[in-house]
């Protein structure tokens, strides 16, 4: 049996340098990092810089009601579901040069590559730029839209709504029409996205590629204590009611407890704020940042329990109460086992080391595997650095994921 | 021998409670308590009220160049050293009714009683109300203004000098003559005050009167914990710098350590602030207010070295780096035992029980006590409130706490 000549196919590498280098001056800050946050002047300017480039290469621009940006490779069979591949432009402030971009860009170019080598695939293919993957209006905003689960009204988690309804309207999005986004999960047959680790696993184990097996599952909480405020100086140390003490003892305990009982889970303490928060006076309330993430549904569903038990139990041994408000709950997202299965064999086909992951943060992906099959790609981060500016991967890197990308999109579309 | 008739000599406890009772109307919250901020409104406000109050009674009116207000009862022998007594009419925000405003209503009250009585005695009583004792723009001002022990230039700690200056330029002081309201030590012979204790330990035992035998001292620090900023979901749990944890850490630690290793001091941890402070970022810097309180001068400088170590350790521990800032540093003020002795003995005459104690807060008695024999008299605070509308205090107590008070100046005076 003779080997399809597509198996040799690679990405230009030297095409997919040249965007990453242009692309990294839009919102390039002096620590030599990138600042694109999300409808900012620098993010519409990176999308036009897409939009040029799509065009550029004769694929379909195509724009949507959240933001979103594609160029689209028809295929042969215009009744076949199409295949989607990409990331996200827009980056946290002074955030690196790779997270989100290396998706995007590799993205257009195996579009550009599949369709300079005379491929003609029966499914279209869609290099697709995700709105707001940050978070820094609405967390995961153009793929949620995309996959149909925005909350109506919306509800951004950093900003009132009206206000995040006004910048809409202002970068040309109608807020009354966001719901149109949309798409019918029955006109796609998968998802694959490319993105740098962001940990120091593959880094640390010297392997090329990672593959996703899940993305976690993220829970945040705000935990209240309240004490009583009082003299610092006068009341007696053991009378007092102090909502710091028993934040930090909770603080402490959580750390070391969800790292004995959770090896696979996380656990953040992001921010306390103290009310009144003088030198002198007895921290009355301290109010907590609590996150923890795993990539199973009930652990995770356990831990939470468990956190929330803890911060009782602290407050109770420092004569204090909790209140508690659940921020946010993402469930965790197992990948497909068949976009899996073709970003395996596309390693091995490649012959690039490889090994299992979760992911550990949110990603796009996440939200296309709500509606369908899903997969992703990681490469590493040289020394883990991420959402700053010294991230970091080796050129070598991007190119091999860059071609796995490519043939697990082959694969997909019936070239295995 | 014959006892002396002013033996026999109380206050007009009725009318020192109408007083109080008028005192407490001006700047009156819907919460029970006061708030008469120094140099607002309603401070100034109290002021002419006290004013009012010393002209009514035909003592003479002196207004000094901080802001101090004092009744005088001019004594037979003008080269005497003048007795002063009194405390503040500033609070905290929603403050109580009792703290400061007892000392000076008293002290007026102390001098009224001698007046009419008709004792001629050799030295002048000033009864005096000290400007912004609470600190809202410069702790302690009037007294550390009276004794001459300002910074030159102005250094208020919650604010621009530029702003404090504008302010009592706004009030009717000339800035640039405040060096002024020094007073000669020499032309001073005594200062007590009496004022609510604002802790537990009279209210506990069930004791009429608190003899003061020292003011703490007070060391007050920024410690910052400087970590690195990291993704909470990829980067792995044991490598994380995470600032807030080692502070959490020092937290835990220096209260047991303290309460453990050294039991008349205290401590207090009165805020902390951690940037990035997001839900999903470890934290890089914590930012932690410390206050360290103790009334030996030697031990309180052993404590101050102890927190120093501890968050270093800390720090060491959770390979975080630790910069420190003393914001303030007073020593602590052992009280005249001239004056004790004479508080004590106007306890016994009275048939009061007594008890020593330590004053764990600041007081202008701290100040007045660097240059002239100082003294304090508390009087019971029903469970120990204190800079909130609760405080409370019974009126026996002040009662009998402006009885000690009189009879404490009588022996300053010469009747022993």
């Amino acid at each position: 049996m003779k080997t399809p000549s597509y198996h040799a196919l690679r990405i230009n590498s030297k095409r997919l340098k040249r965007d990453f280098d242009e692309l990294a001056q839009i919102g390039a800050t002096i620590s030599g990092g990138v600042s694109r946050i999300a409808f900012s002047r620098d993010d519409l300017l990176a999308r036009a810089w897409f939009s040029e480039r799509i065009e550029e290469a004769d694929l379909i621009l195509h724009d949507d009601e959240v933001g979103n940006t594609s160029g689209i490779l028809p295929g042969s069979d215009p009744d076949a579901p199409s295949i989607l591949t990409g990331s996200h432009l827009d980056t946290v402030p002074e955030g690196g040069r790779y997270d989100g971009s290396i998706g995007v860009l590799s993205a257009l170019e195996c579009l550009r590559t599949i369709q300079e080598a005379g491929l003609h695939l029966r499914p279209s293919l869609e290099a697709i730029s995700f709105s707001d993957e940050e978070g820094s209006w609405h967390s995961l905003f153009g793929s949620m839209g995309l996959t149909g689960q925005l909350d109506k009204p919306l509800k951004p988690l950093h900003t009132e709504r009206e206000e995040f309804e006004l910048l809409l309207e202002r970068v040309g999005l109608e807020h009354r029409t966001i719901w149109n986004a949309r798409r019918d999960p029955a006109r796609i047959a998968a998802f694959v996205e490319l993105h740098i680790e962001q940990g120091l696993r593959l880094d640390r184990a010297g392997l090329d590629i990672g593959l996703v097996t899940a993305i976690v599952g993220r829970c945040t909480y705000e935990l209240a204590f309240h004490g009583r405020a009082a003299h610092a100086g006068t009341s007696g140390q053991t009378e007092r009611r102090d909502a710091l003490l028993g934040a930090a003892v909770f603080i402490t305990r959580v750390h070391a407890r969800i790292r004995e009982g959770y090896p696979t889970g996380v656990v953040n303490c992001g921010n306390v704020q103290v009310l009144p928060g003088a030198f002198n006076v007895v921290p009355a309330k301290a109010s907590l940042l609590v996150e923890v993430r795993h990539p199973s549904q009930a652990v995770l569903a356990d831990m939470e329990a468990f956190i929330l038990r803890l911060a009782h139990d602290c407050a109770a041994e420092y004569g204090l109460t909790v209140t508690e408000e659940r921020a946010d709950k993402r469930e965790g997202q197992p990948m497909s086992p068949d976009v899996m299965a073709a970003i395996g064999l596309s390693c091995d086909r490649l012959g690039y080391s490889h090994a299992d992951v979760h992911s550990y943060a949110g990603h796009d992906a996440q939200m296309m595997g709500r509606i369908t099959s899903s997969g992703m790609i990681f490469i590493p981060s040289v020394g883990g650095a991420s959402h700053n500016p010294e991230e970091f991967t080796r050129w070598e890197h991007v190119e091999k994921g860059a071609n796995v990308l490519l043939h697990t999109i082959l694969a997909l579309a019936g070239c295995p």
